[in-house]
């Protein structure tokens, strides 16, 4: 799907887990970003009370968060070393109640053009083991050169 | 923009703030539930570095989870008392960066169907008394009727 | 990626080109209904002047028109014979311009829930024999059970 | 809604209304351009058979069709006259069944940034001179600067 897309910048991934570290809010959830490749990153979540809906499931918000971040990520993996990324908007539908132990977000990049990058984003929920296909969305994000120091 | 929609259950002030209480990821945000109007909602989260992205300013996934809040509870405010409430689909566009001591997200009725309703969400920020416009989109719910005790 | 999804009408294919046959639209843009299996619908339509924007490509919202119809007519492949179609929501990326000589959509259902259906829609565009992805969205479809005479 | 956002060319009108007449998809539909204003464009539609959907009604496409030009034309209007523009993505809710004499749609500038610009886009159907809100819409554009005669 990301059509043998090329990364600007050989050092790709270290450069994508130290901005990662640098989101207070991916701490704060208890994310962690597990496969960085060339315009594909992976993040999971376990689940605790503390990200729940008025049930007790994932918070349909808080699977968006880990999703928009997997896709801003996926893009951000094809940027050369010195351009930042934003998300110009994303869009999400939820395919199922996200009711599990743990929620895996995957943000893989469709289009990378000099300014616009257009990911997929998808998120199952994992319950005994079994995964579920809880949510798919689109996103587009712009491309700031020049400014990894203010949007990276 | 509420079109003088009526809400079904007089007493949907409390039955929405007693919904939202429940929601572990508002309170490990740190948001609280403002205005609680017949299709319209107000949520405010003061920040934190634990809200940020990888530059300190509120993440775009946490913006989106409080409006995508608010909106579901615009919708629920008019739902019977028996009923449920599903987040079907939302789309935000970011319009500017969320850098600010405040966000304020509002979810608004737009149209309120049998099954479907669709929401406005929008959000601002606050910054040194000034409120800028940070996203807008749209939300699809789905009322599920009599199973308030599955998804309230 | 339609997950096996069967359908609940035999006759799905029948009853799918019948309604196509009844859409204006479609006969008055140049469509044409291509492939049509459980869950998956094609439809080609052929480059004219008549259909362009201000440079001679293609439209974009003629693009997302057969997109649209293209999605639509994947859910209701899988419905009941007596149930109708509706367009919840769709949003659309243009991911390059729609420079060719026809262009062909593709929608594909996701989920098809009791009540809603979600499709994945792409639009290519082939000139000289070369294929460029020129869109790519998402749907939300409603089923209206029992009212084929109102909304097929 | 525009904001006071103000025109770089001060023949916004004329520049906006010789773009539409290059449109053949405009004009095999039978749409018009109404209202030009700086930040706002309104585009009607008469009903015929040929832009129906299979019961008689316009079909969503269609009318999202209009709303995507309306919305591309009132981003244009802001422009400087040697800029292009190109519709990035937009989004469509269709809120009502579009029975009527006519389809209106109106496109209105949110924000006006120097790459991107978003708009809110709207879709009403006449019968029997009563107005139905039938579709509510966002849309992403973007700006290409020198391009006039490439994309405009």
């Amino acid at each position: 799907m990301n059509r043998g897309l090329s990364p600007a910048d050989p050092d790709f991934e270290r450069r994508t887990r130290a901005s990662f570290a640098k989101q207070g809010a991916m701490a704060h959830l208890g994310a962690s970003l597990e496969r960085v490749e060339a315009g594909r990153v992976e993040i999971r979540l376990p689940f605790r009370p503390e990200l729940s809906q008025q049930h007790g499931f994932f918070h349909a918000g808080i699977v968006s968060t880990i999703a928009d971040t997997a896709g801003g990520y996926a893009g951000f993996t094809l940027f050369p070393a010195d351009a930042g990324v934003l998300t110009v908007e994303f869009k999400i539908n939820l395919l199922a109640a996200a009711d599990g132990e743990r929620a895996i977000a995957v943000g893989e990049v469709i289009r990378s053009g000099r300014t616009l990058t257009v990911c997929r984003l998808d998120a199952w929920v994992e319950r005994q083991g079994r995964r579920t296909h809880c949510a798919t969305g689109m996103q587009t994000l712009m491309r700031l050169v020049g400014r990894a120091g203010v949007k990276d």
